[in-house]
């Protein structure tokens, strides 16, 4: 976890009462009503299948289309989901290659699966397929995350189906994590497909069900659905029973729900990004997810001046492997990001001329 | 997971009504009143700390003498604790001591965590500890599980205590598995302690929340924690933080909870031992959890035995690395154990003689 968040909680317990966070990806709209309702009815807390209940998983085959529910993983969150398909996947000394900049967890989590990981630089956020496929050789699994995090941007639909002709043509193992597929200001999400395609999913963001820790892994590869399983019997068994009603409920939303979401959230991003743009600042108008992710001069000294002087939280670009960039979330109020524009200009204004 | 189960979820597909299931290790009790409220009021699902609720720590804290909050890690059951636990205290190599007969993740978990498992062999269930200490020699970590499953035996605390001296004495990490504390027939439990000890429990067992999947770890080694902790934070961050306010009012509930469920658990185990007994058949009386263990001529073919002809689930000693026995769970009603008995007597005046 970076360090910003204990330094935070700190700082609130001081009584920073107006500390203005663009820190968490936590969205801060309220989940559907109806996963209220699950959570009352449910009173079943028995042992539930390790792959995860039929139900829900039967549900989920309907969002993919040729989809079965014997070929998902119901998870821990995508976190498991990502870390029992490494796990699977695994082969002693693999190589992993990764997105630069990446969710700061993935080249923790290749590590902690016994392999290594290797990267293909995004320019401006965007897959340079070329870059892709030169680093690819030898790696026998590859990751794609779009919309990105900390990048928010949306990879074109030409180049992931590229990326799948690469996958067809080589056998790599290619995990998509679209966990925040539902959050997509330009177009629908497009889904990676293939036999070695292995798709990482979440109700966390799009149901803002953070907490309840319910993510899946839908894949086609049967060999690695049965290994996924086959470990996750011995290190935590089925994914919580009660929470996985409520995913199922939430599965029900009506499409609504998610466009009342995606209105509020990009406004939120225009107003940041022109914000940021008015102000002078370095950065690309993301295409999906809540972040945008400026350049500046001495970004560690900066998140600290941020943090100390006026009561922001940005996260360091050095967390997600870009010591150049900050993260701004944007799961906060228009009214606070207003608030937090204003600090940013006065910092500009004033302590940032005098960085060298 | 032990074949038997797919196959009876088949078995009961077909209309096998009458089936009786001696398999589980899952509570047939409810789990106590408060936690049905807890669940309704809970509205909050946002991400947690990655440790666990600083609440629920501290009521654990209470039940550990001379424990404090910071010592816990809140995790998806016992099996996510072993695992963590496992990869944290990992080196290179490294070799994990585990008991034989053992419940049937151990191996699977140490291999897992990148070690290789080495075994002490149990007495009738019991630890000989001349075995123990030879056996550990060269191992980074002990594995001591009291109650045990599958074995229902309850260790001498005057062997325990030598463990303790032999863990301070060698500095080996000591993982004491004690997710069956509460289940004691015959004395209070007897927490083991130590600067090196690290004692996994759950919510499972005692208060019947199997499929919400809450355990923890405690340990004094707060380097362990640390490890713990961060490898939680890129594997499946936070534990259900609604399962944790339902656990953190599980451990509000009286003491007489957990007594009248003994006197039922207690009343069975007598029945269930006489009548193994009576039938001639080679067994120990356990002093705790939900087990019986008794020998059988060819196992394997009386299990499929006893299942096809005669509709008893029972599970195969071979999984828990005893070839020679059977386990039978007594999570479940008297009546059923009565009628149950009564087709194992069937059974062994009827098919078994013959075996050779």
């Amino acid at each position: 976890m970076p360090p910003a968040i204990s330094s935070a909680s700190f700082f609130i317990g001081k009584g920073g009462g107006d500390l203005i966070s663009f820190g968490s990806g936590q969205p801060d709209l309220p989940p559907p009503q109806r996963i209220f309702e699950a959570q009352r009815r449910f009173k079943t807390f028995r042992y539930g299948p390790v792959q995860g209940e039929e139900k829900l998983r039967a549900a989920l085959a309907k969002e993919y289309p040729g989809a079965r529910a014997e070929e998902f993983v119901v998870t821990n969150g995508a976190s498991e989901a990502l870390d029992l398909l490494l796990r699977a996947a695994a082969t002693r000394s693999g190589k992993v290659l990764l997105p630069k900049p990446y969710y700061y967890s993935y080249p923790h989590n290749v590590r902690l699966a016994g392999m290594t990981p290797k990267y293909y630089r995004l320019r401006d956020g965007k897959i340079d397929f070329d870059e892709f496929e030169a680093q690819a050789k030898g790696c026998r699994v590859a990751l794609i995350n779009s919309p990105g995090n900390p990048t928010g941007s949306v990879q074109d639909i030409a180049v992931l189906k590229k990326i799948e002709a690469f996958a067809r043509r080589t056998g790599t193992i290619l995990i998509s994590d679209e966990i925040y597929k539902d959050l997509i200001y330009e177009r629908e999400n497009y889904p990676m497909k293939g036999e070695t395609v292995c798709t990482i999913n979440s109700f966390s963001k799009t149901y803002a069900m953070c907490g309840l820790r319910v993510g899946y892994v839908h894949t086609k590869d049967a060999d690695l659905v049965a290994k996924m399983v086959e470990i996750k019997s011995h290190t935590s068994m089925n994914t919580n029973v009660l929470a996985q009603e409520m995913a199922y409920e939430a599965l029900q939303t009506p499409k609504r729900h998610i466009e009342q979401q995606m209105k509020v959230l990009r406004s939120r991003r225009n107003y940041l990004y022109e914000s940021m743009v008015g102000l002078g600042l370095d950065l690309w108008k993301p295409e999906g997810a809540f972040y945008v992710f400026p350049k500046f001069k001495d970004p560690t000294r900066a998140m600290h001046d941020l943090f100390y002087r006026y009561h922001m939280i940005t996260y360091n670009g050095t967390w997600f492997g870009d010591p150049s960039r900050l993260r701004f979330s944007y799961a906060l109020d228009l009214a606070k990001i207003a608030k937090g524009m204003e600090r940013l200009e006065a910092f500009l204004n004033k302590e940032y001329r005098r960085y060298t």
